[in-house]
């Protein structure tokens, strides 16, 4: 035998089973970005890489970014991301399209990084953006969809959290400390890393940064103001907004939320499981502009995005997936014989088009039908055979008790709903 | 303005209205296929060219494959068909899988093809196989399912039919007029592109294969007996479970059908639309095998795949895709002003808690909340002024009637329902 081809490092194979969760998953979020209005989106896979090079940060595309040229010479990208091809989407089509729009999609992303626990070179990723509004009421929605779907999928906020803060306060913060504004892009990305850097190297790139003993002193007393919020009337606002939603509970002040693109200019959130294992679930903020860098007219919003593979963990972690990979109604129609087998077709056909759904057997011994029927994880099994057909009537046996009864065949449908 | 940056050529935006068609799609053809029992699977977008070297034909890798080397200078292919990855997965997992597997999927491919109506460089393709299983009924369930699926999207057997043959009826038939094995792959790959070539070009490439007039006749004689499949034990009995089945109504016998592909064995079959407008809209057979070939031990099946763009453009022409991009039943909650916005907040959490969708409007005139709801094709709007919370009431517009209700706050949602 030769050896079997592998998958490509870093993707992933979806049997049925992991499918199952996969699927799982998207009618959650799809329930949570539904509930809201948002309808349903998607762009190419493909994108030309000057899009890219408008939009995304430098290190997603010169890093990360699967980029090739096509049979044609021409440079494409396997999409990183999707913030500029939903930019790309609404300055094409701007004077059609009615704002504020509430879009949401899901799909596959790619970026080459080191696979591990927690990344994937091929991940899915969840989008959900309201485009054309500057309203704190928006960015308020964009917190209680993301409560919503942790509500759905079962987590509560004891497991997990939306960090909120508002880059606007951050700024003013810091310049009560005296940091400068040359000084602010360095001390914000330095914020952003505080969780990846170990304590004495990030003192000390803050003091590389031009900040003194004294004003690092500050910044850290102001990481540790858990009421920092009060100072602004936004997050005042938003606060007050999803208490009145009833999603107060998943919210927590974070002063240390900064998020790193450059692009948020208002609130920004991030979704962390508490115990801290593992890395953010979803993040995301309120954007001045999402358009204009491709060529739009300015259009600004606020959303977030959330990959497959830190959720599925979470959800994992606290037992919440889904672990049948066939519905557990689906039901098995065994082979009496060849003789019975023009009455088990029409049965099948009328169970099916009744909207059961139905495992027809293999033409075998009963035995082996059941077998397979109970390794599938079917729970219930029809038997046809001549006295059946001859009396009008249909064998219904469950798997799971072993309990069978003979029900009459115009009965059969609502005996099995 | 700077220039809109443009999507590769090829690829596809998917607004929300033409994202609710592919969402429909998706769900009639998930009803077919799991009213069968059929199980949800994915692969990676991305595979070993080697795996495509193993299975495909060599015109689709070296000719319309997209390849590239990745950042670690490995060779990647996006998958420009499902069968190799399918094959791969179940020869890694052949010792732990129940067979026969009944599996399908939908998804994203790529082909480096010239754009022209009915085909995209990234496409959509369903994939449903029952692997596994070398019996005549699993050729029947196929052909059942596809039927299904018409059925479902509202194609009438008037609108389309499945055109089935059999390979191995062809390979007798074409011994008995004297044409030789060594003949013979070509003189199928020629049947396979009758339709595609002018006739007269065609009965030349047939005398140049080494056929001499009168097999050149007996061949036309052939295509022109529709009576042919009685030659075929298998055929008679396809036809029969399909007739108890319930589905003869969508199947023809076509003696011109043969699939392009070395590996079908048995039973073929194409979709097409009746008026012959476009190219075929699924297809599909029988194979001997699977998975010998990437490793694995041999497992015969059968299976067919169905790309999105030409039954998008068949379900166009008949008038059967939907035109709604937002659920008609989705609501619309205006706000009075600022004072009612924590009542019209909780009232919010309430309808979507108990499943409505509902778009929550901004802090504007009231004339213009509703003409916003309009325009994005709402049809149901919500009003909750000072007097309506005073009095516990909620009124209830109609924009398509202008019809408004006043309804009890506590009888909201089952007027609603």
């Amino acid at each position: 035998m030769s050896k079997i081809i592998q998958k490509v490092k870093g993707t992933r194979d979806f049997y049925p089973q992991e499918m199952a969760q996969r699927q799982w998953l998207i009618e959650k979020l799809r329930v949570a970005s539904e509930a809201f209005g948002y309808q349903q989106y998607d762009g190419p896979c493909l994108e030309q890489i000057d899009l890219y090079a408008a939009k995304s940060g430098e290190e997603l595309v010169k890093e990360q970014a699967f980029v090739f040229e096509d049979r044609g010479g021409d440079p494409i990208t396997l999409r990183p991301e999707l913030t500029p091809t939903v930019s790309r989407m609404v300055a094409s089509m701007q004077n059609q399209l009615t704002f504020p729009l509430r879009w949401w999609s899901f799909g596959p992303f790619w970026r080459y990084e080191r696979p591990q626990k927690g990344r994937t070179r091929e991940f899915f990723q969840w989008n959900i953006d309201q485009i054309g509004s500057d309203s704190v009421l928006a960015d308020a929605e964009l917190l209680a969809v993301a409560a919503r779907f942790f509500r759905e999928v079962g987590l509560t906020p004891e497991h997990v959290q939306l960090h909120v803060n508002d880059r606007e306060l951050m700024n003013t913060e810091l310049s009560k400390i005296g940091v400068t504004d040359a000084q602010k892009p360095e001390v914000l990305r330095l914020i952003d890393r505080l969780d990846k850097l170990p304590a004495d190297v990030w003192d000390k790139l803050v003091l590389d940064a031009g900040l003194n003993e004294t004003q690092l002193a500050d910044l850290k007393t102001l990481f540790e103001n858990k009421e920092l919020w009060r100072n602004s009337e936004r997050l005042v606002q938003v606060f007050q907004y999803l208490d009145d939603l009833g999603e107060s509970a998943y919210i927590s002040y974070d002063p240390r939320i900064i998020r790193g693109l450059d692009y948020y200019t208002g609130v920004v959130f991030e979704a962390h499981e508490t115990e801290g294992e593992f890395r953010a679930i979803l993040g995301g903020g309120h954007y001045a502009d999402l358009v204009a860098d491709v060529g739009g007219k300015p259009a600004p919003g606020v959303g977030f995005a959330m990959g497959d593979v830190v959720i599925m963990l979470v959800l994992e972690k606290y037992g919440l997936l889904p672990t049948d990979s066939i519905d557990p109604k689906t039901l098995f129609m065994t082979i009496f014989d060849e003789d019975c087998l023009p009455a088990t077709l029409a049965l099948l056909a009328e169970l099916r088009q009744a909207g059961f759904k139905v495992v027809m057997s293999e033409i075998d011994r009963l035995g082996k039908q059941f077998r397979y029927a109970d390794r599938i994880g079917v729970k219930r099994v029809l038997v046809l055979g001549p006295s059946e057909i001859e009396k009008g009537l249909v064998v219904v046996k469950d798997l799971a008790t072993g309990d069978q009864q003979k029900v009459q065949r115009k009965d059969l449908i609502s005996v099995l709903s």
